[in-house]
C-alpha cells in the first residue's frame, strides 16, 4: 500500500513555509502483527505542532527531519493484525500528514460513528476539548459570578472553555480577530462578552467588559492579549496556560523594557496563581470528560465551529493561516472520503 | 504616657534614606474601653515594610504620610481596659516603630514566656515562619527526594523553608550572600549544599548542586538569584512567591530585552506552577504551625538566627541593611528591656 505523506524537509525559522516541507509517495511496510493499516480519513491541525518543527527544548521531543509531520487523525481500518479492530472500523490515532498509515492498534482509540460526527474526535470531543475541560476545571477553578476570558475564542479550546464556563454559572468574555469572529461569540457561543483584540481601543474594551476584573485567564495566545490582561487580574485570579501562539514564530525575545520582574511582582502583590499544562497531563480526565461533552452538545449546551478543508495538499497553507488566526474553528483537513 | 515613634516623612524613591524618616515624641491618649497601653519590647523588621512605604498598589494600604511606620511587636502591657489582659502579660501586636502604643486588645495576642524566647513571636514562630511552613507545604508540596532551594537562607523564612523541607524528607538547597552566610547554611542550618550568590560563577554553582534540577523553588528574593534558577526548574515544579527584594527599591523596569515571553513559555514547556501569597492568606494554619514549629525547636530539628538591635534610633539603618542583606537572621530591634 502506498502513502502520499509531508514530510518535514528542514526545520522552519519563524513562519513555517513550503520549502520547509516535502510531499513524496512511499509504499508502507504491511502490517506487523498487533498493527492495522489505516486509510486517513481526517487530519487534525493544532498550534503545538509548531513546537514540533523546531528543535528547541519542549516537553515533547520534535519531528526529525525527513520524517512524516506529526498529527491526530481519524482513520478507517482497512487490514488489522489484531481482533480487537475490524476491517471498516473508524479510529482515533496519530498517523500524521499521511494519507495512509500503519499505527499500532494498542494506540487507537475505536470510534462510535453514532455518537457524533466523526470529526468531533479531533475537536469538541478530543484534544482540544479536553485541554479546554480540565485546564479550566482543575486549574481554573471559576466560581459561579466570577469572570472567565479567554482568547481565541472561536476556536476549539477557547469556544469549549467559555462554555462549559457559563454552565458552571461563570461569566465568560471571549477574545478574538475581526468582527465576524466576535459575532460568532455572542451569537453562535453565548459569550456574555465578546472582544476584537484587534480593534486600537482593545485594552479600554477589555477593561469595559470585565467591570469586576478578571478571576480566571485561559491562556492560549500570549502576546498583547496577555498585556492587556495582566492589569485586570483579581486577588488570586488563575491563569491555566496552555498555548502562547502570539510568540510561536518568534526567533527574539522582544525589546525591552525587561518585564519579567513586572509579571512575578503581579503574581506576588495579586497572589496569582499561573500554571502550564499540556493536555496529557488530563488524560486521566477524559473517561469523565467525554460522556459529559457529549451530553452538552446532546442537550445544545455545548456547541463548536469546524473548518473543514477538502485535500491532504492544502495542509501547509491552512497550518500557516491557524499562526495567523484565519480559521474560525477547529481546523481540519479531510484526507479522504 | 509619651511614645517616641519613627513617622514616615517622606516616600522614598529607590533605598530609603534617613530623610525619608522623621523621629518625634507624642502624647498618647489614654486607652479607650477595649484598648491597652504597652510598652514595646522588641520591634521585628521585615522586607515587607518597603512596599508600605510607597504608595503603588499592593497588597495592603501604604503607611500615610506623618504616620507611625507600622510593624510586629512583641510588647509589655502596662495598662488596660480588658480583663483579658493584666499589667505585665506580654503579648504580640502591630505597634509600629515607637517606644509606646496603644492597641486594641482584640488584636493582641498574649505570649506564654516559658514557650520559647520572645523574639521567635517574631521569627521562626511567627509571621515569618508561617510564611515559610505554609507556602511550603501548601504551594510548594515537597516530596521525600525532591530538590527544594531556598534564597535569603539565614533569613527566617529561608532558614525555616529549608529545614522544614529537610524534615519533610527533600533535598535542601539554600543560597546566601558571603561565606560567612554560606558556612551557617550548611554548618547550623544543615542545607544539603549551599551557594553564595555574590560567586562569579554562581549559576554553574548551583547546577553542580542541583544535578537532579529544581523541583520547589521558594521565591522571597527574585533577581538574578530567580535567573540562574530558571532553567533549572523541573517539570512540574512549583514556585511560591512571597518576596521580590532584590526588586523592591527598583524604580524602573530594567533594560531589555523583555523576557516575560521567555518566563510564560517556561511555565507552559515545564508546566510549571507560580503562586504568589502574602501570609495572611494562611493564617488559618497558624493553629497547627506553632505547636508543630515549637517541637521541632524543642526536638533541635529547627533551629534559627536572630539578629537583635539595641536601640530604636537604629532603626532605620537597621532597615537599610535588612535591604541589602548586611543581616544573618531575623532582625529585631530591641526597643526597651
Amino acid at each position: 500500500m502506498k502513502s502520499t505523506r509531508i514530510v518535514l524537509a528542514s526545520r522552519p525559522i519563524g513562519m513555517p513555509e513550503q520549502e520547509n516541507f516535502r510531499t513524496e509517495t512511499v509504499e508502507l511496510e504491511p502490517p506487523k502483527p498487533g498493527q492495522a493499516l489505516l486509510q486517513t480519513l481526517y487530519l487534525s491541525l493544532d498550534p503545538y505542532m509548531r513546537g514540533r518543527m523546531s528543535d528547541a527544548p519542549s516537553y515533547a521531543p520534535p519531528v526529525e527531519v525527513d520524517q512524516t509531520m506529526c498529527g491526530g487523525t481519524v482513520s478507517q481500518v482497512l487490514e488489522s493484525t489484531d481482533p480487537a479492530l475490524r476491517s471498516g472500523d473508524i479510529v482515533l490515532g496519530y498517523g500524521g500528514w499521511q494519507t495512509h498509515s500503519v499505527e499500532w492498534v494498542a494506540g487507537l482509540q475505536k470510534l462510535d460513528p453514532a455518537l457524533a460526527p466523526l470529526t468531533t474526535a479531533l475537536g469538541v470531543l478530543g484534544m482540544p476539548g479536553l485541554t479546554a475541560y480540565s485546564g479550566l476545571l482543575t486549574i481554573g477553578k471559576p466560581q459561579p459570578g466570577e469572570t472567565v476570558v479567554v482568547a481565541a475564542a472561536t476556536g476549539p479550546v477557547g469556544a469549549t472553555v467559555g462554555q462549559i464556563a457559563k454552565i458552571k454559572g461563570a461569566r465568560a468574555v471571549g477574545i478574538a480577530g475581526g468582527p465576524e469572529k466576535v459575532a460568532l461569540l455572542r451569537e453562535r457561543f453565548g459569550f456574555d462578552a465578546a472582544i476584537d483584540h484587534r480593534a486600537p481601543d482593545f485594552a479600554e474594551q477589555l477593561a469595559a467588559a470585565t467591570p469586576d476584573g478578571i478571576d480566571v485567564y485561559f491562556e492560549n495566545v500570549g502576546g498583547a492579549v496577555f498585556d492587556a490582561v495582566l492589569p485586570r487580574l483579581n486577588q488570586y485570579a488563575r491563569i491555566p496556560v496552555c498555548g502562547l501562539i502570539a510568540n510561536y514564530n518568534d526567533t527574539d525575545l522582544p525589546p525591552g523594557p525587561d518585564r519579567l520582574p513586572l509579571i512575578m511582582s503581579a503574581i506576588l502583590r495579586r497572589s496569582l496563581t499561573v500554571r502550564g499544562f499540556i493536555v496529557s497531563e488530563f488524560m486521566n480526565q477524559a473517561a469523565e470528560f467525554i460522556p459529559a461533552a457529549a451530553q452538552w452538545l446532546a442537550e445544545g449546551k455545548l456547541t463548536y465551529l469546524e473548518d473543514v478543508v477538502d485535500g491532504l495538499d492544502h495542509t501547509v497553507e491552512s497550518f500557516q493561516g491557524l499562526l495567523t488566526g484565519k480559521n474560525r474553528g477547529k481546523l481540519v483537513i479531510k484526507v479522504s472520503e
